[in-house]
């Protein structure tokens, strides 16, 4: 089994991906801007001098194609950030894999399936979260590409056409080809770090959801209104957020986090009785099925707090992400490579959404995790210790070995 | 006693002051704007065709004398609005004043005690809330005044300057000269209008705090960060929210308030455990001390909702307004007014500040409310009854005429 991986060579490379659109210690490339495009553009190269066939496709997805062969085991994430986002989410698993493609082209894989090697458009959802690898995947039609547009207003294809990727054929999973996806990733949380293990073995991605609570009232004067004449959307939604956290703590189960990401109230003065609030509510379990009993004790949560206040209420869903449950034998398979490498290893969720979530549903897939420093990302303090990188692309380089040996 | 209040009269110069920063049906009539400046000028004018010695002083506050007396009773109210007022807050007291200095006058009081009208400068806070009662009655020092700005940063000094008030004397209350304050008001609040009754006596006017209370933590993934691993600023919040929600139920007495009058969270993500979460609180009551009970409960509650959720917290007292007892002298009287005039009446607190609440506290003080139509205030919608505007102005004649014949 190959242990060509070159540590420095692997780093020098992120370090280069890390300068398109380098925002102080972190990076903003936000999919389809100049930077994004050009670091995509790098990427195709790079992967050309590794030795695939590389592209970009309609999407702005960039793949690498191992050649001569007719199987492969396909690696990757994506290169986009989020806006002020991190130098390593995403990057790293594109990096790790354009180095593993190296050196496995150099020791020759052990059979005829090779390694393909994939950058998926806009993960971080300009226009939408996993872009690229649903359209990839073929679970997004060509009617909803034309109607996506970013927070700007400003339309997919009009993006795409001044990436210059529109009109070009936008590639699909060949399951004939692709026998399996894996990827690296960094945690973006505390796990590894809290118990001082570099690998992450991740057994599933959860499920989430994500939606706005409004609350309609009244405006009236705060001083002068008694309390029982009140029709106050604010005192609903305190009512709200009490129940749901009592509910939460209540009903929680291993692993299941929520978060009341914002709260607003209108007009939002002291002195006057909000007529209108809203919650923003995030909730996530490995287990749909435990997310829809959560979803009714939302229901009925609103409707009671709203019914108490004498005030209208609505609930907008904004995210139904169904999870998905990694492939046991990547699982056991990476596992393996970790400890092959000499790295201790656990067992985790993923808590975010990754393509693997997306691919995961159509080949047997997995994902691999190294330590976030502090647990922080999707800002420029994210970060990972040179030492878990490099350890993370061994062991990838291993998995992705063993799989396509034993494909 | 005089009945020759003139209603059309009445209701014309209080259409007439509407006109200036109309705002639809409502006013927008900022202290030391143009439009509140040429309405003071105008008000002036009406002061001396009504035979009083008039003219605005170092603050800006239009001052009357009823001539040839040395005792008055003092009688008024503001003429500045809110942004996006109504043209009935303030403006009703002070032109309510006029034509009751008019009908007097035509009349003749029945002793050497005159009727003074005052409409103070700068009530409803740009710079400060009650401004020019506070100045009027010395509880202001000038140093305080060239400190003071409005939120775009705009000095008083400068808006002074720029109405031509600055270097003018300031008035100041002469105690050998007034010998009560009267204010006629709208109710700003829906119990007079529930209860189908069109005059309030006013008894006292609450005490009431205003404080920001902020939760400071750290801003994780929400999908990746373990729940016991955060520390939360937003659950802090919907802790302390709960803690004083329940605390207000139990603790209320009859006529406390409270208004959780906004809260917000950064930055404000699905995805983001809040970083930053504040809390905009009020609470009211007409004991003061009992609102003390209330500050230690706020702390307490900020205290331990910020432990449990490993965040630190700080809390901004805003306004710490003390309420005023009003005389039961004059109470007794604009009771018996009112029943003099064949109109019924009720008790009730003031849940509003007042400049009758700072001037309460230097000479003998009534307030009368009338109806506030579904009880709004400070917008456009505020209005009250034609008729019950004639009640109250008849009835505040009569109180005025009977407390200057007593005194």
């Amino acid at each position: 089994m190959s242990t060509a991986v070159d540590p420095n060579r692997f780093l020098a490379d992120l370090n280069t991906l890390r300068q398109f659109g380098r925002l102080g210690s972190g990076v903003e490339r936000l999919a389809f801007t100049p930077e994004d495009r050009a670091a995509r553009e790098w990427l195709c190269r790079r992967m050309v001098d590794a030795g695939l066939e590389a592209g970009i496709d309609g999407i702005g997805t960039v793949y690498g194609r191992w050649p001569g062969v007719s199987r492969a085991v396909l690696t990757g994430s994506h290169s986009d950030t989020t806006t002020q986002g991190g130098w390593l989410d995403g990057a790293l698993g594109v990096v790790a894999g354009l180095e593993a493609v190296r050196a496995l082209r150099g020791a020759g894989p052990d059979g005829p399936v090779g390694i393909d090697l994939v950058s998926f458009a806009d993960e971080e959802g300009r226009f939408r979260g996993t872009l690229g690898s649903s359209v990839f995947c073929g679970v997004l039609d060509p009617g909803e590409l034309t109607q996506m547009r970013d927070l700007d207003g400003h339309s997919l294809a009009d993006a795409l056409e001044e990436c210059g990727y529109a009109g070009r054929e936008m590639r699909r999973l060949d399951r004939d080809r692709i026998v399996a996806y894996v990827e690296l990733h960094i945690e973006q949380g505390p796990r590894l770090e809290a118990a001082g293990i570099p690998i992450g073995v991740v057994t599933d991605i959860v499920s989430m959801r994500r939606c706005g609570i409004t609350f309609l009232g009244r405006a009236d004067h705060a001083g002068t209104t008694p309390m029982d004449m009140r029709r106050d959307a604010g005192a609903a939604a305190v009512r709200f957020l009490q129940t749901m956290a009592d509910a939460f703590e209540r009903m929680r189960r291993p692993g299941t986090v929520w978060n009341f990401g914002n709260v607003t109230m209108a007009p939002g003065a002291g002195n006057v009785v909000p007529r209108r609030a809203d919650v923003l509510l995030e909730y996530r379990d490995s287990d749909d099925e435990f997310l829809e009993q959560l979803d009714a004790v939302v229901r009925k949560a609103a409707a009671d707090a709203a019914m108490q206040a004498h005030v209208s209420f609505e609930i907008r869903p904004m995210v139904h992400m169904p999870g998905c449950r990694l492939s046991p034998a990547v699982v056991d398979t990476i596992e393996a490579a970790a400890g092959g490498a000499g790295a201790a290893s656990m067992r985790l969720s993923s808590g975010a959404g990754h393509d693997a979530m997306v691919v995961g549903r159509h080949v047997p897939s997995g994902m691999l995790f190294v330590p976030s420093i502090e647990g922080r990302s999707h800002d420029p303090s994210e970060n990972t210790d040179d030492d878990d990188l490099v350890v993370g692309v061994q062991v990838l380089t291993r998995t992705l070995a063993r799989v396509a040996a034993t494909s």
